[in-house]
């Protein structure tokens, strides 16, 4: 799937793929993958067998932190573990790689079905093609067979005793006019396939819209019609020194950072062993073991027959790591961007490669660091400011419809910013309108108007994050700081009021369920056991993003199933099985295997504990999301807080120093004509001739610059 | 003042300086500053005379939007605004610059002040110097007089009958140990002084504290000593084909947008006359009439006697445009920027030049505008995806400590987003305490243990925009969408629960006060007379940023003259004399002219309307916040709804495609290799030799491009 562009640094490639040993958090290589189908064929026969996730069962983490410690000492077990579907059961499966053994086997008893393979929806979206009332019903519409395209959607689970792997089956109407088939549905007509069995269950045709006109819901460049714009000048990143970052492997090092990126079928990227390099220490401190996005929960708003079942958990129903999309240099990242590919098993176990699944580039967006101008000392004017530039590894998903647009960035001031963007194409649904004045009294559309006959629906988007930041270390507690408004009891002072901080700490999970926005609150993960010389409880704090409460009735069914949402903010002790907000098996899932069911009352004080945070957003759509929607953004921050004694970039050695390019006439050492005698290297060494003219006034302060770096003694380039 | 390093692109220049005639709401020139002061002083002796603000006096809005139909036709009256203090007494004269006279002159006799001039607080700071008993303080606590600083702090009103313009004058120590002062105050030590009378009227020693060391407070890279770190690689932002936007005087286009930027001393950048282009009705439309920040609240949070007077309007008190800083190249903006100068009248009348108070640029942060990959239509991958650039312009103002970035950003999307960065450094006060554990009981040190001695005392930062949005017009309504969750009634339907979007118009200003986060709700303003061909109001919606409500009690002095920071948003029907959240004099003012007094129940539906919105953060430091601050970021965004009857980027233009530079060996056209025979025009031009070798394998892409390009029929480089 989805392979196109091959734009690979050849090293890196090598690295990723090739490795010796792997690192223990390395996601299953293609040859592994291949090992772990052999492994499970020789026991269930692969005829009757389906691959619904392979992943990585990583050592525990007790394992792990003493490998990390001497990490050339010995390697440790390669373990997968598996989801199968065979002969209509799920089976858990753990394989050794070493001794390419079955370790465990069991056959999955309980509520909810695994994660839905491309294979199959590719099968089920086929079957209406060889289903006569399906093409009677397009026939009677008028609409050209060849033209309609179908696809496959979760059912959730609405209080059904028994529960079998059934999905809708919806069409839509893609041709040469539109490839923007969401645009186009074929309203009114759906059907329930059984996955398992790969047959049509029932069908209905319950009313006929017509589908909505191909003009104005065309994307591709290539198909659209003058005038374009507007038009943006060309705009590159450049490097002149090469990237800042060094990959080995899967480990990422960069500025004050390391980590490492590993992918997940079902999740996307996982991010663990983040640590940061404190120079005042002079080592490196753990921040997060391990960050994820668990699920991405997104319940539409329509009551109606063909639509009340829409809600998707992208994460466990649609494998959000299997939807990766391969990323376009110089459009879905900068030019600076370096890339990386992906593995997943399909469903016959088969490595597929996402390629450029990740990209990992230095942003610059022009932001300040930090900055001061002061005046206040006689006869002096001081500016002190360092330009901003982070790391940022971005994987984009795309669910069907939806591309949402994930970024770590990792910033020097050791803030970790967590960005989403949403763009992508509206879940849009036929009526009968053209305009709202045609809407009178009671009627609801559950959504916009977009174009005549499309209604994009409302609904809503639940990042839930899961952080196990182990801050300094693994025993932590969370602590949230309160603030509170005082009276002024000093009746010498004229003032009535004012606020002061109080910390709690949560002893126990119940403690630590937050609904943001109900009170000022600061919230943070800290290391009780060790403080800053002041004092001060070393720890990271939460800046939460979009805040979205669910409006579900909490005994909806839907909302049984994503309870994980009811609170912003959960925190539960280390549990290495308790990975997924909603549950190991989601589709048809009834909601007793949530955060929600395994959080009780379990203490996590001094514990090793992990931090869910779930940011979200409720979307009323507007006609500029139609036909495709301009990104959404937004995100939070985990920003150290009194994790350093002081500012950790205060002395960031500052190479931004550069000047616009847009006439390259020569080059020329800075140094020749502005340099200080005693100064013999320069914080940027290329200017052109007619740039350097006119900087010629920047002279004094280049001098301060020079100096300063003839002070480092190590160069500063 | 800060007058250093002038970098200026001298065609703007010219430009911003001469352009004649000027635009309506062109700031004043020097020049016409210079006008304003003698026509001033031919009525009021200079001797006696000091200028407080002096800013235009723009003409009425219907006037502007008549003159805007016909530009050249004829110049409106230049007529300015001044505010001065004359025999102790506050003047508001209105002068007319064409007939060289004063319009009107009034003596002001409500509460307040207006705001301090540099000179003024230059003078009183020097006042301890003469002072015996002060010297003998610094003497008793073993410090050197000549390495004291002291500093002007406003006093606000706390109930006083009567009021004169006093001030609280602090000491700090600074020497060439570190030039960071705020972080070294001579604790304890107070005076309070007459600003008109320049004398110090009482004075206190109240107790000793050790003034903090001096090691850990520098920040100038000059004086720090190694280790440094950590190291970034350089990074830069290219344009091969030079900025995209054009500046003709003080008006600025780009892409789709035109707006027109003008300085103010009190509140900054003032941005006026936004619109945007619209493609479908081949027109520029109106967003915006003008916006600027009208108020920055930040209230402190330490009851004591030398602290609880601590409340700053950065605005009204201090002159948030008097305080702009000078902008460094390539490190308050990227290589990129343009960079424009203010000016503004010092307290003798005189033009004051601002080197690079302004810089305009074009962020490209790596971020995608939008993007959708298709897989569901057989056979075919589809990549769609656009690189996001967009017009930041940004303003530095630095009030004593603070540093507050201010950007206006533009996006080609139609989205406006405004962006305030925290950094600078903290208010920090002595304290007797080097770690936590000596703190115990009941104290409380109202702030955080920075270093030994050292508090950084807690505090709030509320930012208030003025935002006059003329949606298409001037007609507009504010319009609150509640999201209310619904039972579903459909007994057929499983599901029990859905939420449905409900609007509200506002009908008067009581209508229209909202605390946000109380809530599920999104806010627009919107012409009601106007609809987009599916009938949708046409509108914009305010995103919301950081949310923060005001923990002072409501009845408390500093809470009464912040009293607009009560409500997050506030809607009033426009008129012209309201601008100032805080009312005209603000220096010792009592809440009497504030926005929550002149909103009461007037009438907003249908009308020219104006959103303020307040955007605030409570701030209990941290120690990554000594000695000096990372930026803490903040921003909200106006984004069209239903504005636009679609994407308005749907068809952008692309010329972001471009390669890394880092090794430029040759150039050459790239269709001379790579192109389709049919295409001579690329959307990049230039390609290393070496690099177009690695990216072969990108022709098939490029080739689309390439058609796309040549579909334009107007060139696309």
């Amino acid at each position: 799937m989805k392979i196109k562009i091959v734009v690979v640094l050849v090293l890196i490639q090598v690295y990723w793929s090739c490795a010796e040993p792997p690192h223990p958090l390395d996601p299953l290589s293609p040859s592994e993958l291949n090992l772990v189908r052999t492994i499970v064929t020789n026991s269930y026969p692969a005829s009757n067998l389906t691959f619904h996730h392979v992943a990585l069962d990583e050592p525990d983490k007790p394992q792990i932190l003493s490998w990390l410690s001497s990490p050339h000492s010995r390697a440790l077990p390669r373990r997968a573990f598996v989801v199968a579907r065979f002969k209509k059961q799920s089976l858990e499966i753990t394989v050794d790689l070493s001794t390419r053994s079955i370790i465990s086997s069991r056959v999955y008893k309980g509520h909810g079905f695994p994660t839905l393979t491309f294979a199959e929806q590719g099968l089920v979206s086929k079957l209406p093609f060889s289903y006569e009332p399906f093409k009677d019903s397009i026939k009677k519409r008028g609409l050209n067979m060849s033209e309609v395209v179908c696809a496959a959607f979760t059912v959730g689970w609405y209080g059904e005793e028994n529960t079998k792997r059934i999905v809708k089956v919806k069409c839509y109407y893609a041709n040469a006019a539109t490839a923007n088939l969401y645009a186009r549905p074929v309203e009114g007509v759906s059907m329930v396939a059984d996955l398992d069995d790969m047959t049509i269950l029932s069908f209905s045709d319950r009313f006929g819209i017509p589908v909505p006109k191909a003009e104005g819901t065309e994307y591709r460049a290539s198909k659209l019609k003058p005038p374009f714009g507007p038009k943006l000048n060309g705009i590159n990143v450049t490097q002149p020194h090469g990237p800042g970052f060094a990959i080995d492997g899967h480990s990422v090092s960069w500025a004050n950072w390391k980590f490492h990126l590993g992918f997940d079928f079902r999740v996307g990227p996982i991010i663990s062993l983040v640590s940061i390099y404190d120079m005042e220490k002079h080592k490196y401190r753990e921040v997060l073991y391990r960050g994820f996005i668990s699920e991405v929960y997104v319940p539409y708003e329509d009551p109606t027959e063909e639509w009340y079942y829409t809600t998707y958990f992208d994460c466990g129903e649609y494998g959000f790591g299997q939807s990766a999309s391969s990323l376009e240099p110089l459009r879905d990242c900068p030019s600076n961007a370096h890339f990386l590919d992906a593995f997943y098993a399909d469903a016959n176990g088969k490595p597929v490669k996402i390629t450029n699944a990740f990209c990992i580039f230095e942003k610059y967006a022009g932001d300040i660091m930090w900055r001061h101008t002061e005046i206040a000392i006689p006869n002096q004017v001081i500016t002190e400011a360092r330009a901003d530039v982070s790391l940022v590894v971005r994987m984009v998903s795309t669910v069907g419809n939806y591309d949402y647009i994930v970024d770590w960035e990792f910033k020097p001031s050791g803030s970790i910013k967590f960005g989403v963007g949403l763009t992508g194409i509206l879940g849009m649904k036929g009526g009968a309108y053209s305009n709202m004045d045609q809407i009178k009294g009671e009627i609801d559309i559950h959504g916009t108007l977009l174009s005549d006959n499309t209604i994009g629906v409302y609904h809503d988007h639940f990042f839930t994050y899961y952080l196990d930041l182990d801050i300094d270390g693994q025993r932590n507690s969370f602590v949230k700081t309160t603030l509170e408004t005082r009276k002024v009891k000093d009746h010498k002072i004229p003032r009535k009021s004012y606020w002061t901080a109080v910390t709690e700490t949560a002893k126990t999970e119940a403690d630590a369920r937050v609904k943001l926005g109900l009170e000022a609150a600061e919230l943070a993960v800290v290391n009780p056991n060790k403080k800053t010389k002041q004092g001060n409880k070393i720890g990271y704090r939460l800046l939460p993003g979009s805040v979205a409460h669910p409006l579900l009735a909490s005994d909806d069914y839907p909302q049984i199933r994503g309870a994980f949402s009811n609170y912003n903010v959960w925190v539960t002790p280390y549990n290495k099985s308790e990975k997924w907000a909603s549950g190991r098996f989601v589709d048809r899932s009834r909601g007793d295997d949530t955060l929600a069911v395994w959080s009780r009352d379990r203490e996590i004080e001094k514990k090793d504990i992990v931090l869910w945070y779930t940011m979200g957003l409720h979307h009323v759509p507007a006609q500029e999301d139609y036909p495709v929607m301009p990104t959404l953004s937004t995100g939070f921050e985990l920003r150290p807080t009194n994790f350093f004694e002081a500012n950790p970039v205060l002395k960031t050695i500052i190479t931004i120093l550069s000047v616009p390019d847009d006439d390259p006439v020569d080059e020329f050492e800075v140094g020749q004509e502005f340099a200080d005698k005693e100064a013999t290297v320069m914080a940027v060494k290329t200017y052109s001739i007619r740039r350097a003219v006119e900087y010629k006034i920047l002279e004094s302060d280049r001098l301060k610059y020079t100096v300063q770096c003839a002070n480092f003694g190590q160069g500063c380039r």
